[in-house]
């Protein structure tokens, strides 16, 4: 009897246990939820090379580049500079953005000369837009992106040592044609090069865009620029000109900083002259300058502010050309 | 009698949720012990400008640099270029450390041909030491050092441009003359200019230190400097010399990558000869450069390994002083 009776507050301190047990889970639970949420969440690096990575890059890759050439109707130039540039260090593959529609790539000579050391891709287009140089070609395996145009040769040596500066600056476009945008008292931008002086500047100069036409950048800007506007698209296409500002544009919202950095070049050269076609560029065209005035403008409206920041830093390389070039002649 | 029966197990269950209660009270403190072992410990940020910054600093005091001018026989001098850099924009404050020791400050001269519009603090020394420019100074409120020597001037065009290298490379030395080590075969290394050429470079010359003679870089560099190993001061009393070499090295271990930006200078002046004093600098003493060759093996030993590395960035202020001095005459 006695027995009996005191199963039953057992049973009931049983229950009870049973209570506390999820009641310390429950709060265990609480407690770990809480400190769990002031862990850090992996941010995002600013720095695009250390971005979205492809597992599967060779280290070659990795301190190397990829040449993009997008050609029209001067396939001696292009053959030409396609012989130079196979001779670059850390260079890693050439891609042809062919814009000769209808036209037969040169593959087989160029096969047919071979072996060379770099491979060549052709990458034959079915429209002659300016902006087909700025896809995101399954092709491309390297950090590092050159991009010429195809009337411009620019010495091995300053390529070699603007891409050891792009490895030091690898959010900009680092390249040897720098220009900027003038602000009027009207509002209205102006786009120029070294000849339009702002008298804000004070001493010396600033440029706050880099041109694409002979320059290193982030091969992810190549992607950013799949994700821009429509109207984008449609301005460069509309002026078939143009999209090396774009681009200037979409680094300088992308770092809040100088979208480029100047590189001075020791040798660069036009060899627009040496085609057989007697084809002369799009920029010898009497509305390119205006064409790009107006473009600067309608992109500050597309993108809704002037994101264009001026720089006056010109790097170049410590003791060359000239033994003591930092000597000044003075 | 039945509730009678019915106390004692009611106590005894009592007992057991107490020692519930504190299971449950110890098994939450072990679980938030181990998940707060999870958050982040607040990291240095590498960027020395972002941290430890003085509550009290004046936006000012952000954007402007404190002048350190050690002194040493040359009032003469002194008194030219405090005058000088009075008109240099952006700066805060001047600190003359006075080495002259035993001999009275020109403060009363200077304070009776004010008004001036930059204060000038005069810091008297107890010993003519070479580091005593390397002290933590309570009057330093920038986080920009520009320390120059007592000897040479630098125009206000070229300061101005070097601060604005600056404040884009805040944890290097952003200064005006290169120098470089070189490793010899025989393990031993040696100190030298841009007349000692290295075969291993290939075109062009690199640097792996700029003097702090005349440099810009960040005032936590000389909290850093209080905190070295007592070899490294001895090493520098002993030669009076190498101060500038172990900042460079303090630098590089801090950053891992090189120690100094070069910029260009446009117009820099060694006035040496114009004081009446005819003291001549402490580098024209025969043992000078074998001096500085042997302090650089001293702090590879030190330091227990050579942390300085190779730039040959050189950087020119784009425009300037040449209207399109980034064309090459070639």
């Amino acid at each position: 009897r006695y027995f009996h009776f005191c199963k039953l507050p057992g049973r009931v301190m049983g229950i009870r246990l049973l209570r506390f047990t999820s009641v310390v889970i429950i709060v265990l639970l609480l407690v770990a939820g809480a400190l769990t949420a002031l862990l850090p969440n992996i941010k995002d690096d600013k720095m695009p090379n250390s971005r979205r990575e492809p597992k599967t890059q060779s280290q070659s890759a990795l301190d190397s580049f990829t040449l993009i050439m997008q050609t029209y109707n001067r396939t001696d130039l292009l053959l030409k500079l396609l012989n130079h540039y196979q001779a670059i260090p850390h260079l890693h593959k050439v891609i042809v953005v062919w814009n000769n529609i209808g036209e037969k790539i040169p593959e087989e000579m160029w096969n047919s000369l071979g072996p060379h050391p770099v491979p060549v891709v052709f990458k034959v287009q079915t429209v002659n837009r300016m902006r087909n140089r700025l896809q995101n070609f399954p092709e491309l395996e390297t950090k590092a992106v050159l991009m010429m145009d195809d009337d411009t040769l620019v010495s091995a040596h300053d390529l070699a040592f603007a891409f050891s500066v792009w490895q030091q600056f690898p959010e900009h476009i680092v390249g040897f044609v720098p220009r900027k945008h003038i602000s009027t008292p009207s509002g209205v931008y102006s786009y120029g090069s070294f000849e339009l002086q702002n008298p804000g500047f004070g001493n010396g100069d600033q440029y706050s865009m880099v041109l694409i036409g002979a320059a290193f950048f982030h091969s992810r800007y190549l992607e950013d620029f799949q994700r821009q506007p429509e109207a984008v698209y449609a301005l460069i296409d509309e002026t078939q000109n143009c999209d090396d500002i774009a681009m200037n544009f979409l680094v300088a919202k992308h770092t809040g900083k100088p979208s480029g950095v100047f590189v001075k070049p020791v040798d660069i050269r036009n060899l627009e002259k040496d085609t057989n076609s007697g084809y002369s560029g799009m920029w010898h065209r009497a509305e390119h300058l205006l064409q790009r005035s107006y473009c600067v403008n309608k992109l500050v409206h597309i993108y809704d502010g002037m994101p264009l920041k001026y720089s006056n830093i010109m790097i170049s390389q410590f003791g060359f050309p000239n033994y003591a070039n930092h000597k000044n002649k003075m």
